[in-house]
């Protein structure tokens, strides 16, 4: 098979050679192989400024990451084929580190799949495109997910708003029958998630170790769960034997699923749920002299792009401190950020400085990330984003 | 009761304001409050430069870093009743994360006691002192421990290199009868810590955390111990359902203990030892093209000082190589650094470089760090220094 050729500037093949996947624009020898040349999606051979093949990448000529490089070896371009080698090479490390098919198979470039996300519920896959090059071998992805899972059901959530930067249209489609909401475990505790019209692809499974410590932690203590969403945390304290928790989250229908899957585990006289504003909420459990022996903070990116920073870091502080004046003498706060462009000692530094500001010590027990089957691949450090911060706060 | 002054330059608070302890010698405005003024070990008041009283501190006069607060009322200077109250601090940690009366119970700067550390085998304590106000509070330190705990015996293991800072001498001091090697318990495996004539305090806690996630990666796999000291590492693999450890050590005597702590679990039969330097075993292997499943390297610091993180990093990027070219199809490589000068995200470019060298694709599952028994102090990056990266590595 022979491939259009992608010529690079010179010294622009070295990201590249260090394991990265990308090629920005800019780095692209546009006389030699101008952009109007391509179509959205079509795999090129890459070529650097000496005329050498470093593999196969899909293009998006309009994107800023112009293309994303799939195969180090032109004989193997992304088909059915290789995405079945792939899929498998990413599944033995799920059954290496877990027991039970409920995980992340698929990260995006950390399993060499720039723009494939494919979570597993057992029988029910939920997939996520968000890259042309993926978009035009949606099929190939189906067809391979069939061969290496025989899964009951596929869901595509393509509804995400990352797929604008590559000009995809969000739809939704289902190959197979899947309910609204699946069965699916995590740390030995049953839930219900709901794929169809949750968040993302229903479940985040990338804090499954985080909530595994909080269990540790939980036995007889007074949990709360801020940005609760269906569960996750505050199902798992009260599993564990929290004497009491209580979730907060901004969405009725979130909260509606907690105590779907407090019940679930026969914890619904144990969890409670208030709706409101995370900020509105702490505030007034503070004004009405709240005490709770843990506090789980899990908010949604409040840095979602870099010039968002200093705002976004403002907040993190603010959301810190609130729920550190509610734990009682010896308290935990779980300090989490899915913001990649929040630094992990930044967040540590953030919880330092909010407990200071209370004149309290803080001793970090845990910087924890996200589980093993969000791989991190070490040359692309977009695909470490996440963090949980277990701090104990007290009057030394 | 009144304090020595001890005066600091202009904005020479600002650290001790953020949670820092330490207090540098250029700090002092030493016209104010000139040096040989003070007697080594001697708790002084600690003045800003505007009057303002910060608490009580150590000094070490001769020291670089000179002082150390303890804390931040002068009413409250340290004392046995201060060390009674932040020794139950320290315990109502650790008996919050651990179930059983084994960990580290004083972390020194993290528990507010600068230049302490106890290591704590239920019924024995050792202990380690290295600064020169902790040495003239010893008597204090071991009444606190037996008026807090009540133990059997305290072991005081002051032979470590560094009270050669403090110019404190080595001495090795115990406090009724404390066997040679005590018996402890890790993730649910039994060993022997040989604490009179081990390594430090005989045992290292800090990696309790990933040696509980090696455990769970060991089932039915072929593991490579190196720098095993005791077996920490391979006892756990072996228990946890490897099929065969081998651990690698310099040191004969660590490696009778490594056979010994096989032999209480019944995993003698599982467990082998191969004497020899790591880098020297590790060749060898190479060349009788031995594979593992998992190669564990947790080497001593190979950046003890900053001056030497050129070579040491060099050294970190050999052994991991030598590791990973002894991994088979699908293996995982664990790799350890205690060296405080290497940065997490250095250590993650090692792993990735190693493995491009080898052009194979690596991915991080775990980026894991000290248990909660050695919490680290946000305001005093020092305190955080252990790493221990789970890479795995393939042929993509």
């Amino acid at each position: 098979m022979s491939f259009a050729p992608l010529h690079l500037k010179s010294n622009a093949d070295r990201r590249l050679k260090q394991g990265h996947l990308w090629i920005y624009s800019n780095e692209i020898n546009t006389e030699a192989s101008p952009l109007s040349g391509f179509s959205v999606g079509q795999q090129v051979e890459v070529l650097s400024n000496g005329g050498k093949s470093l593999g196969l990448a899909t293009m998006n000529p309009q994107g800023l990451i112009c293309a994303r490089l799939v195969s180090r070896q032109k004989k193997y371009p992304l088909d059915k084929s290789l995405l079945v080698h792939r899929i498998k090479q990413a599944l033995s490390l799920r059954e290496l580190a877990f027991s039970k098919p409920f995980y992340r198979l698929i990260y995006g470039d950390s399993d060499l799949l720039p723009g494939l996300v494919v979570d597993r519920f057992d029988r029910y896959l939920v997939v996520q495109i968000s890259t042309a090059g993926m978009e035009l071998l949606k099929q190939e992805i189906v067809e391979a997910l069939q061969k290496v899972l025989r899964p009951e059901a596929i869901l595509l959530r393509n509804d995400h708003s990352a797929r604008k930067l590559e000009n995809l249209e969000e739809t939704v489609e289902t190959i197979g029958d899947i309910p609204e909401a699946v069965e699916m475990e995590e740390n030995g505790c049953s839930f219900l998630a709901p794929v169809a019209y949750g968040q993302k692809t229903g479940w985040f499974y990338d804090h499954r170790e985080n909530r595994a410590l909080l269990q540790r932690l939980s036995p007889g203590k007074r949990v709360l769960d801020v940005f609760s969403y269906v569960g996750g945390w505050g199902v798992q304290a009260a599993h564990a034997g929290a004497s009491e928790v209580v979730c907060v989250d901004a969405s009725e229908s979130a909260l509606d699923w907690v105590s779907e899957n407090a019940a679930i585990n026969g914890l619904q006289d144990k969890v409670s749920t208030i709706h409101g504003k995370a900020i509105d909420v702490l505030k007034q459990l503070i004004q009405a002299q709240e005490r709770f022996d843990i506090v789980v903070l899990d908010p949604p990116a409040f840095i979602k792009k870099r010039k968002d920073k200093k705002s976004g870091e403002a907040a993190y502080r603010h959301i810190n401190e609130l729920g550190m004046r509610l734990l009682g003498k010896d308290g935990v706060l779980v300090s989490g950020s899915c913001s990649m462009h929040l630094e992990k000692d930044r967040l540590n530094d953030i919880v330092r400085a909010s407990a200071r500001h209370l004149e309290r010590h803080c001793q970090i027990l845990h910087q924890g990330g996200q589980g093993p089957d969000h791989p991190v691949h070490p040359a692309i450090p977009e695909t470490d984003y996440l963090k949980a911060v277990f701090a104990r706060v007290y009057l030394p």
